[in-house]
Order: C-alpha cells, then sequence, then structure tokens
C-alpha cells in the first residue's frame, strides 16, 4: 500500500477513536493521551499524526461531514419528490448508530466552536454545504409536485434546514420522548406539506 | 435581608459568573477556581455555596429554565393566535443578548447531558414542560383558528417544538448566514401555515 494511503488511513483510525472517547466520556475527557491509548498507540506516535489536539479535532469533526457526503453521493434518489427528501435528508438525522455516533460527535464540537474560530469556521462551511444541497433538490422539483403554489421556495428550504435539525437534536438528546418513530413521522406530515407527490 | 434570601441571591450571582465563562472561554475552561475568580470569590467561598463542580453546573443549567419560565409567566399574551404564539416561542429563541446567553449556556450544557446523567435528568423535564407548554397552547386555540382541518395537532406540537429548536441553534450557531430576521421570517411563515389568524 502507498505511504501516503496508509498515512491517511491511520489518521481516521484515530479521528474513530476521538469519537469513541467524545461519546462515551464527554470532550473535556478527550485528551491526546486517552485517545492514543484507544487507538492502540503511544502519544508520540499519534503526534506524528497529529500535531496538536486542535488539528486531531479539527480532522474528526471533518471525517463526520465527509461520511456523510460519501453516503449521499452513493445513495440512488427515485420514487416520489416525498421519497427522494426522504432518503436524502435520512443521511442528517441519526435513524441507525452509525449515524447516531456521528451527530452525538457533531453535536459536541458543536458546542466548542462558540468558542473555537477553527472549528467554528468548519461548521460554517458545512452548514452551507448542507443549506445548498437543500435548496438544490427543493428548486429542482416540478412546480405541479408542489401542494400549493403559494410556497415560499427560500423560506420553505430555511424551515426544512431548522426542522431537520431540530429533529436531528430531540431524537439525539431525548430518544424516549421523541423516538425514532416520532422523529420519521414529523418528517413525512413535513414533507407532505409541501409536496403532493 | 433574611440570611436564606442572601444565601440563594449569592448562589445565582455565581451561577451567572459560571454562564459568563462558559460563553466566554467554553465549558472545559469552566473550573471552579476561574468562576470563583469572575464571581470576585475565593474558592473556599464558593465551596460554601457549592460543594462541587457538578452541583454548580446543575444549578447554573436549572437557572436557564428558571429564567424562562419567569419571563413566559410575566408575559402577556394578546392578539391573534399567530401573535400568542410568537410572543411564547420567542422567549426559546436568541432574540436578544440576554436570551443569546441564556442559550448558548443550555446548549452548552446540552452536548454535555450525553455524558451526564445528571444533567440529563433536568434536560429531560425541561424538554417535557416545555413540549407540554406548546401542546397547551396549540390545543388550546379554537378550532375556526387552525389554517385547514385536516391538521394532526399532536404532530403539529412535534414539528413546531423541533423547528423552535432548529431556530434558535441555527441563529445561535450561524448569526451571519441566519440572521435574526431570517429566524423571526421562518418561525411566523410556519405560524401562518398553522393558524389562520
Amino acid at each position: 500500500m502507498p505511504k501516503f494511503i496508509d498515512h491517511k488511513k491511520r489518521k481516521i483510525q484515530i479521528a474513530e477513536a476521538t469519537w469513541r472517547v467524545i461519546v462515551e466520556e464527554g470532550l473535556e475527557h478527550a485528551t491526546v493521551r486517552k485517545i492514543a491509548a484507544a487507538a492502540g498507540l503511544s502519544v508520540g506516535s499519534l503526534r506524528h499524526y497529529f500535531a496538536s489536539q486542535s488539528e486531531l479535532f479539527l480532522f474528526s469533526m471533518e471525517l463526520v461531514s465527509e461520511r456523510v457526503k460519501q453516503r449521499i453521493e452513493a445513495k440512488n434518489y427515485e420514487g416520489s419528490s416525498k421519497d427522494m427528501l426522504t432518503t436524502f435528508i435520512c443521511e442528517f438525522l441519526p435513524v441507525d448508530e452509525e449515524r447516531r455516533i456521528e451527530m452525538e460527535v457533531w453535536f459536541v464540537f458543536s458546542a466548542k466552536t462558540l468558542v473555537d474560530p477553527k472549528l467554528s469556521s468548519l461548521s460554517e462551511k458545512v452548514y452551507n454545504e448542507m443549506h445548498e444541497g437543500l435548496a438544490t433538490v427543493i428548486y429542482s422539483l416540478p412546480s405541479n409536485r408542489f401542494a400549493n403554489d403559494n410556497l415560499d421556495l427560500e423560506t420553505e428550504v430555511d424551515r426544512l434546514h431548522t426542522l431537520v435539525d431540530g429533529l436531528a437534536l430531540h431524537h439525539m438528546l431525548h430518544p424516549s420522548a421523541f423516538p425514532y418513530d416520532k422523529m420519521i413521522r414529523t418528517l413525512q406530515y413535513h414533507l407532505q406539506s409541501i409536496c403532493k407527490m
């Protein structure tokens, strides 16, 4: 295997170990020492891949958005407008264990963006990409598929984007009060109010 | 002033100092030493009011929900259904500096609820109270005020609750991409889709 591929692969393994430590113990316990141990490396070896904790955190947060993007590109979008939107949006919701871990990591890093300019600038970029993605899907729907003629599409994109993040947040933080079924039902209900097919 | 009032007042001052440290430096830097300094107290004096950092954090998170509740109870709810809902919901949105600080603190603590059972149980309680509050307002609207007869009120409450938290999150994390005006416009647009007056 060429060396640079091995290097990238090892960085990803370390980032995944970072996710595990964050999900199990919280961000304030995600020290370089603990992450190295979780990745089965010495602190010295970890430093070879990431010069600082800040660099490691940035890469670990970015990996979440990379994973989401890879899955979105690999998907087939078929069926009604509602089905296509659901397929797309489910990549941003904690619908299974894999996505739940990613969302938790993203959420924990998001709280840190309030005081960390590097993470904040990544978060801004990904926010805009997701917004663009939703806008592209909404604007590409044939006009006869909309539930009515009075929809303000720009505001519909804002409403859908905020709703999707609210759904993810509620199911992640309150899985008993807001279980999977409620999350999906609320999404379907909302999409039904926008698209008639 | 009776002693127990003074005691409560001092606890609130310490909690407000905790908010400031969290908003300015992040939760992982909110040590007891730093908070004591921000409150103008010695660590020993702070320990007199809060035996542990965990107790202090719980009180500081709870103070956010107390403030929101106090304001909700003090408000007058007048005008159309849309106006009443807007007045109520704005207490859960970062519409000014005071509420922005509260929301940031709540958000940062929410990330910690994922690994902290005490904060998580407070968060669950407040989540249910807010849900109940929104449900009470929606269910109390006269049926002739709804935009149409096909609304599923239970799901409307879920949709409104997730949307409101999504709006707060987006404006707090991305104030340039999602400024105050967009937040309010999206809320008004959504309420318009539920209530015809």
